[in-house]
């Protein structure tokens, strides 16, 4: 047998870690967009769009983490044999932009931009390969003060999204802290990259593991609940015991404030507990310049968001935090929501930083060779959006379907075309049934579309020149009315003729009933 | 010598075709979009979002003129070996959506989407490698209403953008009576499909190059002004002057309208140029049964929009309307601004059509095997942008700068910052001068940003409680000015001081003042 076969279908089917959008969620996106451009705005910063494809040595190696062979980018080769890449954040975009453009910038330079960027990340729950990002950043200001101005930005932004004060945080480190420590521990020569970037991992899960995990992730390794070994960074005892001590200096700072029983250096100054925090660990680690200088860098973060009235209540020095990104050098940031989140099946679950971002003073310098210090926070939009719902913090309102035109006499589509039309021009948002189906049909597309109320002229309606208007919502309360005559009277109201003159007049009655 | 070099730096610089895109045209394209946005709700249909990457498979292989091995489309592989590419359109992804949530979709299932699209094109003058498109379809539906709808809100939203009616046509044509047409001259069969590839080239080139140049095309090819040469179909004479006659019928029947001479078959249904134009085809072309069905089909568009009110001034039928994309079935759309273009450089240029569409009824069927007739509208948005620019239909406001505040002592950079804060809590868009440049750099950092006015506290101020405030507009004014009175009194109003406690009073008068 030879038989032909026909062609094979390809499935309909996404790339994991992909995801259409529907509808509700692009509305609520959009909304949740808009509040956080009108306060990016409010700061000055101005928009900015590049293109999702830049040549792959533009964008440099810089993602954290990579257990792929291309290092968690798509790549693919230009006709000219070039390497393209997909961006995989709106920072390496940035620094290359502005070393294109840099004679003809404003300087500082600030600007915001919002759009999708792609991981090629083994896929797997809550791990997207497109996901969208609004980052600001200032470019070409070295001061502290533009650091501290994008903590102050993160936490405005998550007010004004309507994520109450004490329900955030968002916390400042500096990564030549974590360098510092790391010199202390033996561990500060290019030769130990790889123990390095273990330890800064081990640290980096201290929110997730408590001390105890991180310990473990410090010595030999550990094994979580479903058995998997995760390989530690194999420091000596005394290396750990040092590393797991400065992850314990802001706990027992804190406690020691809060028993009374801590004694500050300097009354005057010593405004919050980050300040005594700092002035214990400059004291704890003075051996090590690296960590000195941070620390001071630090402090004067916290200085100045403070002098501007933003308390611990907002922005907090968090000694632990680390951020991926390679290329950060100095401090860093990252705000997250203070609320247990519970998913859709209420298993409470960790949501992860939604606003993160640092100080990369040598991404442009990369392309030009001169020094220009940067700085920036991006928001990880879906991820915030999720939080949010969670919350309660973003207005779920689910949109109104368009009032619906049925179509009872195929000839004379055009005259419910024109009825449709008419509503529209009203400004009232209406739609004529398209497809074929019959009377019930319709009337089950018009409920499945949301609408509130539909629109029909039959035969006997176009003969006296009325039409009928049905109210969807008050319909579907008539099955619970027992009384006979409170039934008749609301099935009255639920669905009733008028001239066709009068169909706006009527279906804005009905429209306006509803809002009621 | 075996110096060792510094690792190469990466170029600065975009991949041909692909742009950066600036404020003001971000700032523009958003007021565009939430435009089209408002005009596709109304119409009741719903957003959707599908994600930038799909297997290749999915999105098959429907793009026009492919001059490239990989057709046109970006793609890589990925690691499960399968390929992927990224979207050359919108319709592709929502044929795989639909297909993959046929049973819980309302049907007709009517979405909009908006994003960018890639197409892997030879990069040149107006062609872009990525590019926005706003979409809406209608997938479920075969009725000739859904077609015609699509007409009718192209033109709609082309006036909501600012389009005067009679500035703008939207054309419709049907796929099939092409196919008459080249069934007519004996190219029926498959195995003409490169024969007719080249037929159906030419006559897309008709408004471009005129009936001399789609002659020449038709035969052995034709030379361009550059001297480039393009193969030609190859017909016969026979062949080419029955497709020329074709393209004459258009604007012959016109012009015996206009002149008086032509007689209409009947008086009654005759009630514009298109009713006659399909008339005189039906008569012409009678022999090609395939032509004939496609010419009622197009006169069922045009009775149906002419009863909902849409003339000839708006929607019209157009033989020559090809559409290149490989998957439309029947009915054909393109919409196209009328008055001419002028570019930068003050030429005038073509800039071809703004809106396109069809009707693709075997999309959806490519993945279920079961018909789903569909069909819709793409809205080009950057070229749109540029026409509208080019019109004047679009208000070019340029936006306002910040109110920015300088740094004159770098020891009271919170407090400049805590000012900062005050207007923008009062609803003033406003920033910190972030860099380390001295007075007259800051100055001009503010002209460059656009700033209405500037906040300065020196130490005089300081000691004496007071701002000084700036303006910008009135202050570039001055220069003016000849007589010394009336200078003064400007310079004066242009720059002065007020206690701190009315800094923000006083800067929404001197921004109300730019206003008025």
């Amino acid at each position: 047998m030879n038989e032909k076969k026909e062609p094979a279908r390809p499935e309909a089917r996404l790339p994991k870690g992909l995801f259409d959008t529907p509808a509700e969620e692009i509305r609520a996106t959009e909304r949740m967009l808009a509040t956080i451009r009108g306060v990016f705005e409010s700061y000055g910063f101005e928009p900015l769009d590049t293109p999702a494809i830049e040549y792959s040595d533009a964008l440099g190696k810089f993602l954290p983490d990579q257990d792929r062979p291309n290092e968690g980018v798509f790549s693919f080769k230009d006709d000219d044999e070039q390497w393209l890449s997909l961006r995989y954040d709106l920072t390496a975009p940035l620094a290359r932009y502005v070393a294109e453009n840099y004679q003809t910038l404003p300087k500082p330079f600030r600007r915001y931009q919002t759009g999708p960027v792609w991981r090629n990340e083994k896929p797997g729950p809550g791990r997207f390969r497109q996901f969208t990002q609004f980052d600001a950043d200032t470019v070409g200001a070295s001061s502290v003060a533009a650091d501290a101005e994008l903590c102050m930005l993160a936490a405005d932004t998550l007010e004004a999204l309507g994520v109450p004060r004490g329900q955030y945080v968002v916390k400042v480190n500096n990564r030549r802290v974590l360098d510092g420590l790391l010199e202390l521990i033996g561990l500060g020569d290019e030769a130990d990259a790889g123990k390095k970037l273990a330890v800064l991992r081990a640290v980096d899960k201290l929110d997730r593991l408590g001390i105890e995990g991180v310990a473990a992730l410090l010595g030999k390794g550990r094994k979580d609940e479903s058995g998997d070994f995760t390989k530690g960074a194999e420091l000596d005892d005394k290396q750990a015991l040092r590393v797991i001590s400065f992850l314990r200096t802001a706990a027992e700072t804190f406690a020691q404030i809060s028993a009374g029983s801590y004694l500050p250096q300097d009354f005057k100054a010593a405004d919050d507990e980050d300040y005594y925090l700092i002035d214990e660990m400059l004291s704890s680690f003075h051996e090590s310049q690296t960590m000195t200088a941070a620390l001071e860098r630090v402090e004067d973060i916290r200085k100045h968001v403070r002098a501007v009235g933003y308390g611990m209540d907002r922005i907090r020095f968090d000694p632990s935090v680390v951020r991926g990104l390679e290329y950060y050098t100095g401090p860093v940031f990252e705000a997250e929501l203070l609320s247990p989140i519970v998913d859709e099946r209420g298993q409470q679950i960790r949501l992860g930083s939604v606003v993160s971002g640092g100080r990369y003073d040598g991404l442009v310098e990369r392309f030009t060779g001169e020094k220009v210090p940067a700085t920036g926070i991006s928001i990880g939009v879906s991820r915030l959006l999720f939080g949010l719902k969670a919350l309660g913090a973003l207005s779920s309102e689910t949109a109104q379907g368009p009032v619906v035109v049925l179509v009872l006499d195929c000839d004379r589509i055009a005259d419910y075309q024109r009825m449709t039309k008419t509503l529209r021009d009203a400004g009232i948002r209406a739609e004529l049934y398209l497809g074929d189906a019959g009377l019930k049909a319709q009337m089950k597309y018009a409920d499945k579309r949301r609408a509130l109320c539909v629109v029909i002229q039959g035969g006997d309606e176009k003969a006296k020149g009325e039409v009928q208007i049905k109210d969807l919502a008050l319909g579907s309360t008539l099955t619970s009315i027992k009384d006979r005559d409170a039934y008749l009277k609301k099935q009255a109201e639920a669905q009733f003729s008028v001239p066709e003159t009068e169909l706006v007049k009527a279906v804005r009655n009905v429209l306006d009933r509803a809002k009621a």
